[in-house]
């Protein structure tokens, strides 16, 4: 196990009828901006409760943060936040609502270009709290210090990460997903699966707990991700889901062990040129990431294989084979393509992102840096 | 799922070297008192890494805080604490002498008799700022909010619970398991399994990342328990047992599950009138709670059988049997006696224990609140 300080301060609130918590998780006297996306909420009830909590708060809101949130649209909430003084932050939303809300909760404070936040790695040093209500389990970003904001006009979508965005509260009722898209659940699923590999799909350190811990979320995911579609899902496949994805990327199943995310850097690269979903990218890559690294993550793959699939492995190569098989096999049970063809993409795409790739320094991927620009363009080619 | 809050604010730092942590975890202002026990760690060089660490800090000391930490010794604690104005606690030591910091943290601010908090459950409205440098793996105390504390005077051990008696940071170096006895290594590991068995073996709520999570404690418990004995044990078998015993019991799988806690309150009975080691007390109930309750937890433990023990379930009753055999046999594997007998007692135990019982309102234990008195007694009597 690696020396590592884990904490995770996020106050959870989790189960049905959880939205009411509001009213005494955000302090009386805050002033409000409630952001949320492209105003599904104001059809499935979630605006509704929200709206009821807040009653004896002063709130104001903003909509119309889209998947992939871009830095354009972000401070155009910036701008409303300082011009109508909001010192509280409530994201209504998924993974990008939360996302954005992050970069507002930074750029509201932020003495300067707030751009350099994610193009220069600039020092964020105060942002407004920020509380989330979750309705879409997918990214984590609900417990998590992370974030990644997409520039428009520069096809540029860059991470970054302070404590001082880190959610205060978030509020996880499963039965927000009663109405969500069958392509934003599997897409959940998917995401939240391959957060937990890329913590897990590494080299051995011995962290027994951790491995547990992400193999019982994969086991999760792989029994409860094909039965969460559709309007007869029982309460609790959809609480599992849910909490698998919180968990699988709030810090704690990569406490002490080495991480890859190689996979998800070559996905970003793809969702800026070509507009992908996240998920589909991460579907697509994981696969062929998980080949071109065979050999490097070889214990690793056994291991995933044996206790994750129940896979025999006398014949180890055999079995990888079959791990990454069933993986895939995994994808498409959720009803998530694995290939670029799916999306009328060829093998243009390599050159393309391994352009990108260079361009933003990602010239060594992977828990052991060895994914060379050279991996990546095989595992595009591969992934046609 | 069952509904639930959860949070955890304590910042963890673990590993190799990470007493020094100290330095910058404390504020520098701060005028600390470290309370330890017996001074096992001035042997063991625990005491001088956090005298070097708190080299520029104001800082003194109270030592001989006992196994079950009394009423009477803390409140020697709290006179200091008092009368020479320290505004900070650090625990050095394992559960007892956290959870009797806990308690000195709460009473040195408690307007009135401290021992309200514990016999009449009186309100802890604030309590001095507390960390923890971890000496033995075994109650989580380091990472919640719990205490018990003892009254030699009354044969009463009480527990109470305060958000505001969480430790704000705890270091967890597994090197300081090199030097500590067998016996209290063998405490550490029953206490940690059996809390995880107390949020797990109950009924099933269809809670799958919980269950799976306690499984892989569990697990990890029974492959590293018994080799965590000796000098030439690996860095990594003391992480392994000292992690799992701080995630059986900072609140993260009980939440959203049932619970039961039986065990532990026929336990706290036998350490306050016979002086039996907590652990010691859990090893001997447990086993015979299992028989007790094996129709209403028939489903966790034909669970527990089959994803822990690895066991064919086949013929459900016999796997019970053999799964209530195993966990006895884990308990002996790591040198721990499962029977009343072994430390003397015999049946005037059951009486005695069941008089206490009432005495503290205990007439109804468990996750259904089923286990009357009258099973008890039984469990008693069958204990010997």
């Amino acid at each position: 196990m690696l020396n590592f300080s884990f904490v995770n301060p996020t106050q959870i609130h989790f189960g049905e009828g959880q939205i009411s918590s509001l009213t005494s998780s955000i302090p009386q006297d805050a002033k409000v901006l409630v952001v949320y996306g492209g105003g599904s909420i104001k059809k499935n009830g979630v605006y509704e409760q929200v709206s009821n909590a807040l009653n004896a708060h002063t709130w104001g809101e903003f909509a119309g943060i889209e998947p992939n949130p871009s830095y354009q649209t972000c401070m155009q909430a910036v701008a409303m936040v300082r011009e109508q003084g909001y010192d509280y932050i409530l994201a209504v939303g998924g993974g990008s609502v939360i996302d954005g809300c992050k970069f507002i909760a930074a750029a509201a404070l932020f003495d300067g270009e707030p751009w350099d936040i994610l193009g220069k790695g600039a020092e964020v040093k105060s942002a407004l709290p920020l509380g989330v209500v979750l309705t879409l389990p997918a990214t984590g970003s609900e417990s998590n210090s992370f974030s990644v904001i997409s520039n428009k006009d520069t096809n540029d979508k860059l991470p970054f990460a302070t404590t001082l965005v880190q959610p205060q509260f978030a509020v996880l009722d499963p039965d927000v997903m009663k109405t969500l898209p069958e392509r934003q659940l599997a897409n959940g699923v998917v995401d939240a699966f391959v957060h937990t590999m890329e913590q897990y799909l590494t080299y051995p350190v011995n962290a027994k707990v951790q491995d547990r811990f992400a193999e019982g979320l994969l086991l999760t995911l792989m029994e409860e991700g094909p039965s969460v579609f559709g309007q007869d899902v029982s309460y609790e496949v959809r609480a599992n889901v849910m909490w698998s994805a919180t968990m699988a990327l709030n810090g704690l199943i990569g406490a002490g062990v080495p991480q890859d995310w190689g996979t998800h850097m070559i996905g970003h690269e793809l969702t800026a040129v070509y507009g992908l979903d996240h998920a589909q990218t991460l579907a697509i890559v994981l696969p062929r990431m998980m080949e071109e690294q065979k050999e490097p993550k070889r214990d690793k793959l056994l291991q995933y294989a044996q206790r994750v699939l129940g896979l025999d492995t006398s014949d180890p190569d055999a079995a990888i084979e079959q791990a990454i098989a069933k993986t895939e096999a995994f994808f498409h049970s959720v009803n998530m393509p694995t290939r670029l063809r799916d999306y009328g993409l060829g093998e243009e795409v390599a050159d393309k992102i391994v352009a990108q790739l260079e361009r933003h320094g990602m010239t060594a991927l992977g828990e052991h840096q060895s994914v060379t620009l050279d991996k990546s363009r095989n595992i595009l080619l591969r992934s046609v």
